[in-house]
């Protein structure tokens, strides 16, 4: 394995992030699923039950993961820092088409450009999974493929899927080429930073109502986040935005 | 998924073997792990305990499965009928080395070799796997690569692993493309009238110096380029630039 790491460096850190898991067994089953493969940051966003004995029985020698998991009250709490965000969805069709990839191009995508980062990968609620508005803080879709007439994976199944696709990626198996971006990703803040001056803009100069949204906003993050921004681009665009507010005084 | 279907009549049967299983729970998650790859031949070698309740609680649908699964006394009576077989193993060292594919290669492998035929794939004990003498029954041993210093995965965490790659080899390895089906991309004339239309705007809020343009222009296309623009992105974005020019009037 070691012949393989020299690219390892550059591989982005990874968080998995639990978003309101109900069974607490679940969670440890993905901490199993996370040290089997490396992982080691787990986030959970306001789990019902937290810590519990199940979790620790099920996680089978990673208590470690357990003990240092992050308890979030938000997800954009457990996304702070991260420039690259992939939201697991077990619906492959959606109203607004956001850019999806399989978990093997969610390996690769975040080997190649999230590289040198932090890099989020949400799991969602056991019955419901991640809401639109949850997904939308994505930068992609994350669809494991599975039987069209039985598309029911556990979640702590789905991330060890997931984490074995980071995994193959990160010891070789990845067939890309490095990205030699020379410019620094966003982080998630500062890309809702940019959302939000782009709606407040948006009211301001009467493009966008209000009380009538549309899917503005939706189509103008699934058009950015498809591109991934970097921090330079972030602040091209808020001083435009910025130069467009000083019209306004 | 359809049009890569076209090898799947050749794809082998698969046999998913579990030998001595201890926990119930552990051949209910199995059952559910295959349903979600489409599998569906479970043969159980001397369960300790099935049925089980339990077995039924973590299939999650999946019962079914657990109804046809072949009940056998011996390892032999298991693999009747097919041509190639694997045996899942964490040692990855053996005194005698033994063929032996990750599981990816055994995807392939078994697309390959065992088109048309039946394979079975063998899983050990959750504690001591698959003795030596059971292990060479087997064409390949087959290892889940994972952290050196932890290799505890889950005996169905494994059958996942493993059944997620049988169906992504079968599926025609997919890999995944951002999502744009639903709307047409804007032409290239398109996506230059929307440029021209940025940098007179951006002269005209006096956010770009013409006679100092430096890279500004450049650094937005690169932007928008990657996202790679669709005519509706094309028309709200001209329709912003337009609300900004009314309010220059």
């Amino acid at each position: 394995m070691s012949a393989n790491r020299q690219t390892e460096s550059a591989f982005p850190r990874i968080r998995i992030v639990m978003v309101e898991t109900s069974h607490p067994g679940n969670i440890g089953a993905a901490a199993r699923a996370m040290k089997n493969m490396e992982l080691d940051a787990l986030y959970l966003v306001n789990p019902v039950l937290f810590p519990h004995r199940e979790a620790v029985s099920r996680s089978s020698g990673a208590e470690d993961l357990l003990e240092r998991a992050v308890l979030c009250e938000s997800l954009p709490e457990a996304l702070e820092g991260c420039s690259l965000v992939f939201g697991a969805s077990a619906r492959s069709l959606r109203a607004i088409p956001w850019p999806q990839l399989d978990a093997r191009g969610c390996a690769r995508t975040a080997a190649e450009r999230g590289a040198g980062g932090e890099v989020a990968v949400l799991f969602g609620r056991e019955d419901s999974g991640l809401s639109n508005e949850e997904l939308e803080l994505c930068n992609y879709l994350l669809h494991i493929p599975t039987n069209p007439d039985y598309s029911s994976l556990n979640v702590a199944a789905a991330i060890q899927v997931v984490a074995y696709e980071l995994y193959m990626a990160r010891i070789g198996q990845w067939q890309g080429t490095p990205s030699n971006k020379a410019d620094a990703p966003a982080t998630a803040e500062e890309v809702e930073g940019f959302f939000h001056h782009l709606e407040r803009t948006l009211v301001a100069i009467d493009f966008l109502d209000p009380d009538n949204p549309r899917q503005l906003m939706r189509r103008l993050r699934r058009l950015f986040n498809r591109a991934g921004l970097e921090k330079v681009e972030v602040n091209i665009l808020r001083g435009i935005l910025t130069s467009v507010g000083k019209l306004l005084k």
